[in-house]
């Protein structure tokens, strides 16, 4: 495999980065993952204007490269044809401490694998062992923070399900470990709005704007709806069980994966 | 400089980490900050009881490598008297995804630095752009996941300070973006509690040894402290201001400096 790293590719043999980099010390830094299909890059503009808003969050300057072409250029060297890309940007590498450099020179990564064959519909529980904290902007922010998810992801595995559902520090319910969550209720697709401590899906998005309504979702509401389906910038999901309950429908995640992945 | 790395010590240039370690890609490990005072490291045993306590919560295994030797032989390559080891542990390299490899091959790294001069007494603001997470066990793991942290430190930078105090996601004290802290209220020593989303500092544990009284602490109590001051693996350090108001005494600093650190 090759890896874009920096400014230019490199084999896999070759391709480190500092044990001074802050994303190695620190999560100090950002990372999208990107669908490749019929060799090329989904939905790029959008992942990177949220890239772009985490840079902001972060108080962290952009590359001086042209991340696009960047993007492409890994896809193709792989002969990427059904894949994922994931672009990594860090702060760079620092000195002893918390606070940034002045003029940090960024970090980039990009690595590309193999599309997975499809998933079955997914078995979820709602993790017990932590919640994710929509006190932080850092809950909008796709950062290399990722612990709280792989604690919800690690709980799913030793209960026998796939994926987690995190709720917030109020109870609410925020999302899974890797991907936003969708409810039909009373026949209404609706899915927690950002201040649940939603992360800015890029597919959440474009089901919003398919006409679902952005309302705060509790654990009864989950207990009660029709269906449940995720989303992530790999595809629309459905949710065979959660805690154990059969979901009655997938019927919803039918119709968006026809609408929006042509699927 | 010389960095362990792995199982052996390296010179700065050649030493690496991939970029498909997961403590670049999630931020999935733990470090710990050592002090070494005449070329001794201080509080080995502390250091490595909190390490493998956080490695538990992580369920991540602790490397096959005698810890407490590699940090002695790493400050003596290094011919430091007076200085600071940062032990870096990741769960190594990993494929895409959140969920780790069932026998992870840790990743250990320990880095040297001279011990900076003698900071003057701090002056604190308490951070308003974002909040400890004390709903989830990370908040007693020194992790990777350092962007709170970060983030309050910067606000803190902007607004003249040396340092942020964190707050918790129910308006308590926390501790600072990289120190635990301590009030003076009518004369009785009091720190927040670990539940309040406070990391089990090795320094923090010799204070409460030494008689400071464990109890939630508002952003009131803190304005009617007479003294504030602030421990780490350095060190205890003085509070000069808190949101601009000068803290009358530093009398406890003193008297805990000479009783614990000899200073």
């Amino acid at each position: 495999m090759k890896l874009f790293l920096g400014s230019a590719l490199v084999e896999e043999a070759d391709a480190t980065v500092s044990p001074f980099d802050r994303g190695f010390t620190l999560g100090d830094g950002l990372f999208e993952t990107l669908r490749v299909k019929a060799g090329k890059v989904l939905r790029v503009e959008a992942h990177l204007a949220r890239l772009a808003a985490g840079a902001d969050v972060l108080g962290m300057p952009l590359p001086a490269i042209d991340l696009t072409a960047a993007l492409a250029q890994t896809a193709a060297a792989n002969g990427l044809s059904e894949g994922v890309l994931r672009l990594t940007l860090t702060r760079g590498t620092g000195p002893r401490g918390v606070l940034p450099p002045a003029e940090p020179k960024p970090t980039v990564v990009i690595t590309a694998a193999q599309l997975s064959p499809p998933l079955p519909a997914a078995r979820l529980v709602i993790a017990q062992g932590t919640r994710r904290n929509d006190r932080s902007p850092l809950a909008q922010v796709k950062s290399l923070n990722y612990l709280d998810g792989i604690l919800a992801r690690q709980e799913a595995a030793r209960r026998g399900a796939d994926d987690a559902i995190l709720l917030n520090t109020r109870d609410g319910v925020a999302e899974t470990s890797i991907a936003n969550l969708f409810a039909v209720i009373d026949g209404v697709l609706i899915t927690p709005p950002l201040s649940e401590g939603v992360l800015p899906g890029v597919m959440r998005a474009e089901v919003v704007a398919a006409g679902a309504q952005e309302r705060p979702l509790t654990v009864d509401d989950l207990a009660s709806a029709e269906e449940i389906l995720l989303t992530s910038a790999l595809g629309i999901r459905s949710v065979a069980t959660l805690e154990g309950r059969t979901l009655p429908s997938t019927a919803a995640a039918e119709r968006l994966r026809s609408l929006i992945e042509g699927a």
